[in-house]
């Protein structure tokens, strides 16, 4: 090692945060897939200092640099040290990007990742808001599930959730924009795909990370509220309801401390049953008002279709419902092209693939968006 | 030429027609862009005796030899015979297919063309029924218009139109379909590109061919009620809407014999007046209603999105109010990937990229839907 | 018919023939694929006066619009006047491209294509010279054969050749050249693929289009010595050699007339035999030195392999000793991807995707070539 | 961490090294950008035990899971163990392969990677051998340079090779074949890229690793003679030469100790001195000898062009003249598609795209060699 300078973040002259975060804390928790902390720096070897904690599912991060994929690694837990580049031209400046790959973990109250500095002989320099900004609110498709690992492979696990290979970064990038992520693995609107009524996102939008648990987690500020004027979302696209749909498919679930039991239902001819598809519907507008209570200038784009065009009907009428009742018409429902066999990854979910074709939908209608808006 | 033996249609022992027609009329009119009169043939040269009229607008069509594009050519008026093949070994069965590239044209009476049967010096063998049988109900889109001719190509005429290079021809050969096509450009549900009220779809859709006009169409029948029995639609893919849009941003259309206006209307805020939606969505309900009459078995997609996604959540929510009323399932809303500067063909319109990116979502939709239909 | 205009080629103010040609012949014959007259006219109608014959292989042509392929058809024989575009505003300056896609044909001494002149409604315009010249040498494949047709089709037939579906062409359009063709179908450098030492491109390289037969082609000036001052080739392709190969796995090839038999050998190992590869060798560098004799300038390009890499051990070999012979480094080997199950097209030749292949890297290499170009 | 088992490569019942190796031996060094160490295994979790050493140069390996990509990663020095996997269903065998991103380092002799064993909770299975056995001679194309890193990324280091985006790894994969690589960026046939003579890989060819330096590398036998019985190659792709045209274009290189200049030499057009290229064909021709020596059943494909097609004739030559001399015929020469500006990646060098292009013309050539083969 050469003579490298530690710096805690608060040391660091510059730097940026993606993702939800509170400004200014040190060390910075990085809660989400696509979280990550970013640095245009010189020198010829730039390292990391990280914490680590998890009790199940382990910490798997990205690093970018110069805005190309450099590696991706399983971290264990622990303080430690990473090393990001060595052996550079010193006079260069360098953009890094060390993103969590990992979405919150809802399940495992220990799981964390906190950046604390940075070492390096180099200077760190200012990286400056990308054009557009906006946010991903999702279940298992923006946490990326499936983009990683093969099709034969049906684990549940962190090493096959990226933020590397999603249809989010793909946009982002495309965009030139920086972008937010909230998303769950088998959480819904309404209900999760098992119909427990507490899986379900809106219930956690408003806290900065409410897609985890714990005493670190909660001591780290995860729960408490979002200042969502911290930033101001161009476009919030929700790919929401694949899970709903699985919803119908399943037995009720059954309240432990209750022992009540949710369950959206079907009838006998296959259709879904009316006041169950009421329900969801509520959802949706329920979910739409405190999107726009939150984020007053975005345009909203409700995507669907990844893993199906089940609910389509209903997200639309929803959508149509809301509107006449607000009159709010800054929103857009596109379904997104649905997953093949051909584009399938690991664990029955979307590949890179289908991310790509997803993006490119995606992508395509943004860039037509932000050049009309006046 | 050798010895070559004449058939009328009536004296082919083996023939197919492709598109809306009457079952053993000789000799057969082709009315829509793919329709087509198909035969598998032996022999060493093939003919077709045909008759082409038209007043402004010149007839075009196709050829395929084997499932292979060989040849597209203007149609000169007259009766007379071109040779579809020649030089060829005379033991094969060569399949070849005949086909309409231009519209119905509303625009030009005199616009026809009449297949009046074969020459060669082969034999006949029959033509199988494909797999699936679909039909495709739009206007411009559906018609072709824009998959050739260059980009900077403005006209509105016949040589940018094709069935060659249509989604409606990409899917049907991709499911081994059989494919009805029934299109105009310019036309609507409710209204036309230009307020129109008479260039709306639904007004056509119940006679053999109502998008013609003229004494001669009239006497091949154009006019007389379809015969609804004689074809069996699995999927019934709608595409329109995109002029109903352009309506909202054309001036009035008046009525040269009564005088009367007819307008669609935005408000100050750029959205749609809420009755004037109203009444397309009402055009909407009350065709799918005529489609499901017609064709009790077959599974509706309204596609909509190569030109803009404008009415998504209008015909969404007139699709919702149909299934509300009716207690009919057995329908879909399905997005189309927005056509880009780099997908976009002439006049406009999507080009041969757009017309693929879209045909795939259809065909990777009907390959599901065909797979887990009891 | 509007009122059109007729003008014979004489009296067209601006045209621009492609391919081998007498500057000022009128009419104009159109010898090899590629061959073409090419306009830039306003108005709304343009039709070509034309004159075909053939006795065994029908003529078939190709039409571009703008730059975009339009039509392709099959001639009949006779003197008449098709019609290229109609209905179009008048004041647009169109170009218009009408293309000859069948080789010269050596086995039909009728075959013929004449272009009298034009009749429109518009005026003519000057059509400019291209960036660059290109020249290419072929046989079979650069005849096009193959690019049209499906995969289980293996009639010898002018229907499924071009020069629409040409890497020549593809070349070409990527380069903005003009490209001059001259190739036949089983050809070779020493003798055609059975071994018949006549069927040799070097011995009517030399003559306008020495590549056809008959007093009608002899009139025609078609067997004068070519004026290679005409033009100033940048880079010359040859892409021979394939049939050559074939030769090696033919039966002896006997002289009608004399009863002497050729016949090019392999070893009992399956190698070729070394007396019998230094005849090709020499027929090589004898034509290089040709090929240099009549274009100082030209950087030459021996391309091979998209029927298998057989020879190019030994065309390298010839190239080398050429080059040791007379100095000239100027010429570069170059080996085009092979074809393969999924790039072959009818007949067992190269399909369209394998021509794009093969353009590609021809491509690349002379966007090189001509970017560090003194 | 559960309970796991601790195995030594000695007590590990199965498992496959892959690349150059000495059979049995533990711990067991990988030498050579995709050398590896790859397992078939049950159980949640598995660790790799390595150690890890350089002194400049830092180590990258690579991890596949079940054939598919899942993480790349810097290592640091020292003896440690890796997780692989955890958390997944213990019973299913997953194929696990644990890879040298980094080619041998002439430049570092530290640098140096071993594997000692496994921790798991699994068991281990066989793994068989592929239909195929490959071998790639090459410099830093074959070590992957170019295939990491932005465009604008100039530094000579590891991060920017890799297997896992080589040629080499893609051919392999699509032919169902085991592969050993032996490279070294700089590095030619007669000199390396600067004109020292020293950086010839035929000098190192005989040894197991010739490409490193120090007493660890040679403690671990790295410059014993190798075994070239332990495996019989079915095709040995050499990709040589680049580096030896690059010498043309440098100054001369002076022996630090003797002070004697080496220099390829142009002449004043620019084309390369006879005797200068005579060296070199020499060499070519020398290592062909050596080659087959201990290859006698390989095929020998002579790969070239990725960077420039400038010494493809003398390339032929040499082979020419080798065939000529020797009596054998089973080598070709094949030339891969040149990198351009939208196939390049970092430090000038093949990015993946160009690679995979490559790959695609080898994997289709070896694929009809493999399937003509008697």
């Amino acid at each position: 090692m050469n003579d490298l300078k530690k710096y805690t973040l608060k040391e660091t002259p510059h730097y940026k945060v993606h993702g939800r975060t509170q400004p200014g804390v040190c060390p910075v928790p990085l809660f989400f897939n696509g979280s990550a902390v970013e640095v245009n720096v010189s020198g010829s070897e730039l390292w990391i200092d990280i914490e680590v904690s998890y009790h199940v599912h382990e910490m798997w991060i990205g690093c970018e640099i110069n805005g190309e994929f450099m590696s991706r690694q399983m971290l264990m837990p622990g303080t430690y040290s990473l090393c990001l580049f060595r052996g550079m031209s010193p006079e260069p400046v360098k953009n890094v990007r060390f993103t969590r790959e990992l979405q919150a973990m809802t399940e495992d109250e220990d799981c964390c990742l906190l950046v604390h500095g940075f070492q390096t002989d180099g200077t760190f320099h200012p990286v400056p808001a990308k054009k557009y900004t906006l946010e991903f609110v999702g279940d298992s498709i923006t946490s990326g599930e499936g983009t990683y690992g093969a099709k034969e492979d049906y684990d549940w696990i962190p090493m096959y959730m990226s933020y590397s290979r999603d249809y989010a970064k793909m946009t982002a990038d495309a965009l030139n924009a920086d972008a937010y992520l909230i998303s769950q693995g088998g959480w819904g609107v309404l209900t999760g795909w098992d119909n427990n009524p507490n899986s379900n996102i809106p219930s956690r939008y408003e806290q900065l990370c409410g897609l985890c648990q714990g005493k670190k987690n909660e001591s780290l500020g995860a729960f408490t509220p979002y200042d969502f004027s911290s930033r101001k979302i161009d476009a919030l696209i929700v790919n929401l309801g694949t899970n709903d749909a699985s919803a119908f498919e399943q037995p009720a679930w059954h309240d432990p401390d209750t022992g009540k039991a949710y369950e959206q239902r079907k009838n006998p001819d296959g259709t879904y049953q009316e006041d169950d598809l009421n329900h969801f519907e509520e959802a949706v507008i329920s979910f739409l008002k405190m999107l726009r209570k939150h984020n007053p200038q975005a345009h909203i784009i409700w995507c669907y279709g990844m893993l199906g065009y089940y609910l389509s009907a209903a997200i639309n009428d929803a959508m149509h419902r809301y509107t006449a009742e607000t009159g709010d018409h800054n929103l857009l429902f596109l379904q997104l092209p649905n997953t093949t066999g051909e584009t399938v990854g690991s664990h029955e979910h979307p590949g890179e693939p289908s991310h790509r074709r997803a993006a490119q939908v995606l992508i395509e209608y943004l860039q037509d968006y932000f050049a009309n808006r006046k």
